[in-house]
């Protein structure tokens, strides 16, 4: 694959590398930044419209500044009873605390997620200074 | 940032888009990718030689065919107990079992991780098929 098929960046324009997904890993964490991931499950049954229009809702969260890597992912492990996943990336506690008290955050949480989760758990990860 | 500080990917080369991590987010899952999480603690004392010597054998997965995006990271929500995580990428479920089958994790988590981790959590996201 040649340098020919990457066009050059532009502002408000995806890098290349973040589009060919087929082909490209996930960054490493550096410095302050935070990949926030919460597994959860929903009182909706698998594949019902309930179930879609909470992802849909979900999916919003993307537009709230700060967000960055915003996934709406299937949780596939046997080893546990969650069968979704959101995972987004913000560049330092700063955007991850802004966007926690977004008020379409809080909205949601309060409209969506308290009714519609039966279960879930959050998780943050960050880069780990080596011994 | 123009095209001219990008170099031509070569075989073998990790792209540029990998090695730019202060700038790079992370890449969206897509078809039969899996992204491997395991959150975990450990019996050992935060800062100690001996979590510096778990976590060096961890990353020593790294090596293990069909392992990409491997990283050890710091858990940080005060919203569970755990203190570390792992994650990792494999291109399929055939790539993630061969994993789980080397006898290098096998060793691994029969010689370090059980006797080591307190408790701990795996999650599995792959790409959700949007409705």
């Amino acid at each position: 694959m040649g340098a020919s098929t990457r066009p050059a960046l532009r502002p408000g324009v995806t890098p290349w590398c973040e589009r060919t997904t087929s082909v490209v890993r996930m960054a490493a964490l550096s410095g302050p930044r935070i990949r926030h991931s919460v597994a959860f499950a929903l009182h909706h049954a698998e594949g019902s419209e309930e179930e879609a229009g909470f992802l849909d809702a979900l999916r919003a969260l993307a537009n709230i500044p700060g967000v960055e890597a915003f996934e709406v992912v299937t949780e596939i492990s046997p080893k546990n009873n969650y069968r979704h996943g959101v995972s987004m990336e913000f560049a330092d506690r700063a955007a991850y605390d802004a966007y926690d008290a977004h008020p379409d955050h809080r909205s949601f949480v309060a409209q969506r997620w308290v009714p519609e989760v039966v279960d879930f758990l959050e998780i943050d990860f960050a880069a780990t200074t080596q011994h």
